[in-house]
């Protein structure tokens, strides 16, 4: 595979005039792929049945003429007006019962069974149009499931849906009742058909109830998009991908992945850091030009798993956004180093969203390549500098990781649920893990949380995965590198119960502890460390006989130790977790650096990559310097150093 | 009477092979009460009408088989699933008009008749069932009555009461709208059944509406829990108790109480400290690991009141829980100083919740006594040596207080109704008194707003009393001691207006003053008192004939007399308050001290009692030696100075 | 046109009894207008169709009998409880669909055509009956329109209504899908009638759908106001007023206006100073007792424009109020520094709300001229002194200002609708600016975005005004003085769309720039200028061959210039924009000063006016002897300097 640039564009939008002398400028500026369709339902079938292809037939051609090979985005996350005379109750509720209204996008229920078989038709139609076309490139299914909280649907569709997604995985009711405890508050039910939704309880439903929902809801966005993915390849051998949007966590990526040929994903670096990254307000002005250091590399590993190591960048921020809080214009070179750093992780391919910017609609403030008038933004010729520079170094791909960090959407689900304290959050603390070995210049790789071999990694982390399944489970009794788990692992059953042992549930020979007593702290409470830094937010009291390797002032254990298997007794602060995880390092035969702030280093295809995200410039000989890597990073630059 | 423990046991929820064991353990640790049955309808009454007595008679012969004694609680807090198909609108419905949903607790209207029948209905067949038991010791109506905001329902069924209630009330619709002041708005009813709920109003209601719904809401959680105590009596002579929950306000406890032999409260003191009560970061954070200094004690207090010299702390934390925002372990130390604190001020019983933590379902974080798996938690030695220890010390009970302070149920309504200012809240108002009164060494009696009788105290404070109701005017007029009125007391009529002669509307002979302005205050803007300290969030402007105690920096009187009546005209803050008091104290010949923080004093049934509340030790030579006390109290200690 | 002052009266609160001698006190205070009726709807109307006059004649003549003249509301806003039987769906909906209860006020939906009619209806009955009595002095309509968020109504009438209008608008629905770029996520309509309220969409609903619904909703104000004006207008020649409210913003106060034959607002400066007023905490306490030093005279200028030079404050706050988060006591003297800063401002009349506080319903807490007592309050002696002052200096009106400042009611609809940050508030920045023009000394006019002729001033404002109408393009086009526009000015088509040429969207011979990139920033994040001071929320990258007066640290133009025209490429903070007008004063030729913190000064028709906002005495001869000012100005003082 080679490393390759598109872009995204909506011809719908413009002029038909204006399109050969875009697709010209597009490759002109060295961009190759062009995706194009995902929200043009209302134009390709104006009427119910009524299909126009002729605008799309030409654009098509057009971009083709060009040179440039089309990804064709399915219109699903736009149904159009005339879909809810059809169809009623296809909306999606929220919380509180009400239905989502038209008039924006992804407004329908993943559970109705009508709107599922309208967007199955409408793929199956595009398939069959431009299935075996010469320029077509890829399918996309759908935009961004899950985005703007639209995974989980309060609708009568969902309801109904859930109760025979209870049956089918309950089969009576006596053993529901038993799985989740309802003998707790006189909770029990009598049949299916009496179960509700989790929502509006006077104090928080029953967790075991809660996950399930999320199980299945889930379970609809895996099922809607299989219903697609079945239409599109009975027309066309084309990859179907889908663009999965930054933090989304209410439904499982690598299950939805298995369905699809690779994965992809859509990159807002600034955006993100204002609206969802964990940090403080410091931490968001020192990078409010450049984005989080390591948000998008989490992801980029993320999706190269979800993909099975064939990934892309669907969409790529180009310059301000319209949806954050606060939208600044990125750092001069970041549009590039953006690039750069997906290609390093293995991006087979960068698509920026969008070409021109729209001067309407929803989003008529989010910039493009172009801008409204036309005119070359900013990001139109740092794309073009990456395709000159990918010209020069196109293999795509990426080496096995450092080391390797579990990634469990179910215990996002669980912890969602039960959180035990406000703030902890099952994201923030695996990226909290992420982040400090990015901090120790490792490189990483992502693994499921049903991973069954890790032969390939001398260190392993999974932090917070709320239960073991028994292909991880096995792994870790086999496993002969150092596995670093905890806080919080193992400490739930499938029925979101305490396991009967207590957590972390591990048999005796692989772990012999048990967690006697959690506590949840405040921010402002952090539980020092004998060997320095702290326990933030989230602390355990073990009783073990282990090898203890370090603990709390207070005297507890904070890590300890089994042969391979290390548990961290708590959520170590930024210090604590350098090193704690360095020690393990250590002991697993992986060599650390501790990088400064905001420089970045990955193990590419073919080279390592640096990346300063600061806004100074930094010194790469003593750091860097034994990879060969010299001199000064500026600002937002990248460095390559040939492996 | 003699002090007991007891504890909270689920017999439904556990296999009944393990109910021997757990009753033995119970006796072993010096338990002598266990409370039994309130979560459990479904399986007592699995279909209506099908009762299932086997297992819970099994249940109570095998504590009664260990000496135990039962406390049996009516489910009536958790309706099975099946009573929502009888009755379909018993829902409570929020103040957006939303039904609250089936799959928690609570989720009843106290308003809908039918339902209260089913809950005597119920409470009736467990009474006639139980009431003779031998190892009957009490019965405990319900749960926890107005927990999870459920005092106030918005439903069909509350409406159709309201109004009947108004026409009751009123009798005539002319005397309403003149009560009301309706003319204000053009807001004229002609019927009763025009009256709505006071919601969705587009700016705040009527606030004479809204007070008389406050009310109305009150009286029925009176009613409904009346029906069950007919119920139960015409079986069974075993007093009657229920567990009213740690700052629940929105009816009144001393109207309930009246209907009960006892009191008994529930009291988390780490979960609320992060929930509910009044402090900055600093003093939770300070206060994380032993709960506040004051909040428990001035509940007990409270409850010796409401049960008129008879209460319990029904149930007691025995380790972190599950529902405040952050939930840390107490210091260990904590569950015994929780024990005995309760005892000081009197208690029959502490109760501590729950016996073994259960693994499922919403409470499965909550620690007990027994940990998941059957081991030891960290409050069962602690509860044992309480055990030992009130074996030697069993005197239950409390002598009269040094000082007396009214707590006001109504007046919490009518300043949550109208507050003035966002930060004026009574509660918090008459907490601040208390927690002066402690910090001075006080034991203090809590005195309902119809107390005739104030001989007992040479001290009576009333801070934010709405208005005088005939009895505490009247023992006011007649006090030889000294009372400490204000701010904001005697505010307003019984139609919540203020009165026609101004506040505090008390007879001239009695205090010759108006409150001729009030204002409220930002929390930084404090209004300096010329001695020292400042009134925050509240003060008024007084014109007096009186003698001028204190005043204002800005020369407006602070505080005065008129023979042993003292008014406060704001808000004092702590410095503030401790002055005040402590001169009234003198005036009064109480002697007052000035305790080091975190060290309480207690004067017990049998004993002085003092408390250390802080992490660090306390010496207690230079401050209450006089008492007996010495040497150094550690943290989390209680030391007895017998009288 | 003289000075006067009134009163805001209730005779329907009090006993007949009082009515005379509350008359003569007023007169005896000095006051000559009397507000009357305009909540009193269910008394003169107790049933439909049955009318009770008598007590309003023997209320009007009682006032007429001591020489007072009446002003008359129409009570429309608190239709009375009957009207809701006539009209169950004349209630407006909540942006949840939610309908607005009955109990306060404001609950009617502007959309309703039978409400509409039924105000009409008593308009014309009011008009009807007092149109020709000689003690009228005018009408107001209706209170406060908008009030509480009360513009937007989403009820099903409103939802009709919006349909008709938009087909109205847009004629065929294929230009209204190309008005609004519908195409962008398949939002194409087939029809009018498929078009919803824009909430309760997913994410965002399209920004043209928001800002017509914007529109169409201050339509229905207009039209619902006209309704009654027309209705007394066949009654009566006395003049029509409405009474305007602070800060709102939902229609537009010039079209309104236009109807009306003079201006009046409510002016409440401690309540909107805690409430709506921009600024941190340190200016909020800093003018705690004083308010804002700007606010109220914004007001002023804008009503003086609104009422095309005839307007009056119709509820001037005359002690602390019950309605603002928290509500302290006016520093003494600011009442009457408030009348007569209205009065230097213009204002024919100052009306107190109210003669005696009512002690009843929802604005018991609220302050009068009399306490509910009868008594004085403190505003009363303060009320008299200014009566006694104007009778020296009667003549109202005001000269035109240095400066004038453009505001634009769409415009604030429109950032609304798409901040692009969240801290993008359009009044904020409109007032920034006018600050700045205060501080500087200056008195300023606002003016429309409609204004044609800009020839009176040699300098004039317009920040962030949307998109040019023709009357204000075509005056900028021929002006001869300075014109300062900028940020985010002409950023916009008609359609919310960005224009084709880019903003500011002025022809090259007049600016030749081009905003080619927008940002919005973090409050923490400042954008520094080389000249000192900052952009701060908001920057422009703006390409030019206009001068550049000022550049950003960074080398981007901040202020631009040709010929007379400077545009601001950002949001100056306070220095920056102290510096920008000045300059810019200075190119114009009208001088400026630096007044000292909380000095305020204004030109009035007969003399010049200082005000001391601040709570200590302040120096005059240093700064304004030049204008004959002299000696120390004490708190909350007013001085006079006759011109």
């Amino acid at each position: 595979m080679i490393r390759r640039l598109g872009v995204c564009y909506y011809p719908e939008q413009w002029a038909e005039a204006l399109w050969a002398g875009d697709a010209r400028r597009m490759a002109d500026a060295g961009l190759s792929l062009v995706r194009i369709g995902e929200f043009a339902w209302s134009r390709i079938e104006p009427r119910p049945g009524a299909f126009d292809w002729g605008w799309l037939d030409r654009a098509v051609g057009t971009l083709a003429g060009a040179g440039l090979r089309v990804v064709m985005g399915t219109p699903t996350a736009t149904p159009p007006r005339w879909m809810l005379a059809r169809w009623p109750d296809m909306l999606a509720h929220d919380a509180q019962g009400r239905p989502r209204g038209f008039g924006s996008r992804r407004h329908y229920c993943f559970s109705h069974a009508g709107y599922r078989g309208e967007a199955a038709r409408i793929a199956a139609a595009m398939a069959a149009r431009y299935g075996r076309h010469p320029a077509l490139a890829a399918w996309q299914t759908d935009n961004e499931y899950g985005c703007h909280d639209t995974t989980l649907s309060y609708s009568p569709a969902a309801l109904t849906a859930f109760r025979a997604w209870l049956a089918a995985r309950y089969g009576d009711i006596a053993a529901l009742n038993a799985a989740w405890g309802n003998v707790f508050w006189s909770m029990d039910y009598a049949a299916f058909d009496e179960i509700d939704l989790p929502a509006l309880t006077v104090t928080e439903a029953n967790p075991a109830h809660a996950l399930d929902f999320h199980r299945f809801s889930a379970d609809q966005v895996i099922a809607f998009n299989r219903a697609q993915v079945d239409a599109i390849r009975a027309h066309s051998a084309a990859p179907i991908l889908h663009n999965y949007m930054g933090k989304v966590l209410e439904f499982d990526h690598f299950a939805l992945g298995g369905d699809l040929d690779a994965a992809s994903w859509d990159s807002y670096p600034l955006g993100f850091l204002e609206d969802r990254v964990d940090g403080d307000d410091a931490h968001r002005r020192r990078y409010a030009r450049q984005g989080d250091p390591d948000f998008q590399a989490f992801h980029h590993d993320l999706y190269r798993a979800v993909g099975r190591g064939r990934w892309w960048v669907m969409e790529q921020q180009p310059g301000p956004v319209n949806w954050a809080p606060r939208n600044p214009d990125p750092l001069p070179g970041m549009v590039r180093l953006w690039a750069w750093e997906a290609f390093a992780h293995g991006a087979e391919a960068v698509s920026f969203f969008r070409w021109r910017q729209a001067p309407f609609a929803q989003e008529q403030m989010h910039s493009g390549l172009l801008r409204p008038d036309g005119a070359p933004a900013p990001g139109l010729a740092e794309a073009a500098q990456v395709a000159r520079e990918i010209a020069q170094a196109p293999q795509a791909g990426a080496p096995p990781g450092d080391v390797a960090l579990v990634f469990d959407y179910e215990s996002a689900w669980g912890w969602a649920v039960q959180p035990q304290g406000r703030d902890f959050d099952y994201f923030n603390l695996v990226f909290a893990f992420y982040r400090a070995m990015r901090r120790a210049g490792l490189s990483v790789d992502i693994l499921p949380p049903d991973a069954g071999d890790l032969s390939a990694w001398r260190l392993v982390a999974a932090p917070g995965v709320m239960r073991w399944r028994a292909p991880l489970a096995d792994a870790l009794a086999a496993y002969r590198g150092v596995a670093l788990i905890g806080p919080r692992a193992g400490a739930k059953t499938e029925a979101m119960a305490i396991p009967a042992g207590l957590p972390p549930g591990l048999p005796r020979n692989l772990l012999d502890a048990v967690v006697a007593r959690v506590e949840s702290l405040r921010p402002d409470m952090p539980e020092p460390l004998a060997a320095g830094g702290a326990f933030t937010l989230w602390r355990e009291k073990v009783e073990t006989r282990a090898e203890v390797l370090e603990c709390c002032a207070d005297g507890w254990p904070a890590v300890i130790a089994q042969g391979g298997l290390r548990y961290v007794a708590g959520w170590p602060d930024a210090p604590a977790l350098d090193r704690i995880l360095c020690d393990a390092c250590a002991a697993a035969g992986v060599a650390t650096r501790a990088l400064p702030e905001g420089l970045r280093l990955r193990r590419g295809a073919d080279a390592h990559f640096a990346f300063n995200h600061t806004t100074a410039p930094i010194g790469l000989d003593a750091v860097l310097g034994d990879l060969g890597f010299s001199g000064a990073l500026p600002p937002a630059g990248v460095a390559r150093a040939p492996r």
